[in-house]
């Protein structure tokens, strides 16, 4: 007979915990850059649980490992996924609730006793953070096919050695073939990693869409001179420019609204002493929009100021993307069931997009696919002060088991 | 029988090198900081020429430096004086030209067999600069009794011995009394250090003032917050108020006009990554004005929009006062004969105050004080790269042969 499947709460938070013990740092948080000895630990522990669970698991060549769940049908499965590989002073939270949560799943189907008509996955795909070797999302990047493995696996370690030679060293060289087996659709839980949810009280975010990022270097070029002895009106003053075009960028975003977004994180002046006229300033300019189009608008309309702004003050402009992603929409109608669902829970919820990167975005190339997210105390990650509140877990990982459960139905 | 005396261009210049071969950097330039074996060469140097030129020379407890030339009558003299250290990659002339002068100005006089009424003094001021020991201006401001010797001789140098300690290694700890002879009246002839003269082709300025200068250093406290998940409205970004107050400082330079000058020359941010909005900026603000009311009121008006901006961002301000000192004002009569004089030797000349510190400042304090500046290329001091050519250093000397013939009659 079965029931209807329920999410434990506490089971899922004991295996969060877990997981979290291992690189723990010392007063909190973990160290879990990808292929190092503690990823292999958190690998290793995750295989554990899944093979506990009855999953057959497969590595692929690139580490992602995979743990299948038979249907009362063959096909392609609903994989539920994310990543177990930390920032260097990461939290508990990031990416690895999506895998415990995609256990939990499991464990709550066996539990009821139910057999979904098409197989499940739960995946945890390799260097999604990027730490410690470039690019990020790269498991699910040569998953989908759009890095060759052969590409991935000679990327070096910022401490030398290869992908390649870590997933051998660690044990995670798989055999499996990369892009098997393929999604029927592709759903992550994850915590917002940003403040919303957590500011306005809501318990479930329905995400729309992963942000694009724009990061731009400017190098402005003026000549250093006294600050006392040379006046307003004969200098090439490079930090002044810098200033206009930091502010001119927030005013652009709040001007431009929805979901546009503007930072100037780093800017380093020199030669940065009290009584010269700056001569060199380095800047970035991070700019993110969920349309393409308003995010080409930002890109153009700041770079415009800029060399404006330069030129009026005879300052030398040079500048160097340092990345450029497209939006990625994720499926409308997950999403709408994603907020269904969560009303039929009883959880309040909100539409919002990511700000940050994920496998979903990658993902989403190749099968329908969502996001689930649950709010950061504080809007706080890539931190050990990382947190979720345990009951605000299993309110994600209750929207993910209904919407998995009808997806695989 | 006496001769117009006239500046020997040549001797001048001659001079100027062979004193800035002591202590030069390969390369050009020289580095002779305060009190090191440098400046012992330096100062011997001197020495030897106001001995050949016959003055009678006294080293004063703090190493002031005086050569005394006999007027027909006794009495305070007429003064030229500077200083002969310099900063760590400095030019040739900026003090230094003021102490060769006064030397040319005596040789002048000695060619043409006069005496003046007055006795004359060339003086040469201990740790002009500040880069090795603070405060900067000490032998002046020891002379003018501004500054207690007690006070100044403990102070340690940046190598860790105190002021005290290399005057007697060096063997510049005087027995002379500080604050002897008395001036009757101070010229400085000196480098601009600023671009003004050598933009438009002026030979001498006249100096009327030496700017106030106010540095307030301020932190700001902000929030760091992940750039793409955190909407503009949650955001406390210590870099964006950083950046308007940058521009407010630098509109409200343009805005007082007049001799207003303002300089953000240090901005730290942290923690300066490109994707996440800065929770730390320390920056400085540099305002300066020959107006000691309108300083006050640029220095209002910046602390004002700072708190408020910083209030509106939900960001912490917290302020440093740095350095203040007053303007400065020659005196008005000496600064209409340094013009006068000028332009009957048919030289252009144009009213400006200094940017830059200078002894006679401190001097000013005592007798009556003035400068006279000759062109920097460029602007460009504190730099290897510091040049004037030699005609317009012996214009400057020869306005001041004028000027201190008229003031020892």
């Amino acid at each position: 007979m079965t029931q209807t499947p329920r999410i434990d709460g506490a089971r899922l938070t004991e295996r969060l915990m877990k997981l979290g013990a291992l690189g723990a740092l010392p007063g909190g948080g973990v160290c879990r850059l990808a292929l190092t000895d503690a990823d292999k630990a958190g690998r290793d522990q995750v295989v554990a649980w899944m093979r506990e669970l009855g999953l057959e698991v497969s590595i692929d060549r690139i580490g992602n490992g995979i743990g299948l769940r038979k249907g009362r049908e063959g096909g392609p499965p609903v994989m539920i996924g994310s990543h177990i590989d930390t920032v260097r002073t990461g939290g508990l939270y990031d990416g690895n609730l999506g895998v415990m949560a995609g256990l939990e799943v499991v464990a709550a189907l066996d539990d009821a006793q139910v057999t979904t008509r098409r197989p499940l996955a739960v995946a945890f795909f390799t260097n999604e953070e990027g730490s410690r070797f470039q690019p990020d999302m790269m498991g699910s990047l040569v998953y989908t096919g759009a890095l060759p493995l052969e590409r991935a696996l000679p990327s070096k370690a910022i401490d030398g050695p290869t992908v390649g030679d870590e997933l051998s060293r660690i044990g995670y060289a798989g055999e499996a073939p990369v892009a098997r087996p393929r999604a029927h659709a592709y759903v992550e839980l994850h915590v917002e990693q940003g403040p919303v949810l957590d500011a306005e009280g809501v318990k479930i975010g329905a995400v729309e869409s992963v942000q694009g990022i724009s990061w731009t270097e400017l190098t402005l070029t003026g000549q250093s001179n006294h600050a006392g002895t040379t006046p307003m009106a004969l200098r090439h003053d490079a930090g002044y420019v810098a200033a206009e075009i930091a502010v001119f960028a927030r005013r652009l975003a709040k001007e431009l609204g929805g979901h546009q977004v503007a930072t100037v994180g780093m800017l380093n002046v020199a030669p940065n002493l009290v009584n010269v006229v700056p001569n060199r300033v380095v800047m970035t300019v991070d700019l993110r929009n969920t349309d393409e189009a308003r995010l080409q608008e930002a890109e153009r309309r700041v770079l415009t100021f800029a060399e404006e702004t330069a030129r009026a003050e005879g300052v030398g402009l040079a500048r160097r993307s340092l990345a450029r992603f497209e939006p990625v929409a994720f499926d409308a109608a997950l999403v709408a069931r994603v907020e269904a669902i969560a009303r039929e829970l009883g959880l309040s919820v909100k539409r919002l997009p990511s700000g940050a990167g994920h496998d979903a975005q990658i993902l989403a190339a190749v099968c329908p696919a969502c996001m689930i997210f649950v709010p950061s105390r504080k809007g706080v990650s890539h931190n050990v002060e990382e947190y979720t509140a345990p009951e605000d877990l299993a309110a994600g990982a209750s929207v993910l088991l209904r919407l998995v459960g009808e997806l695989a139905s």
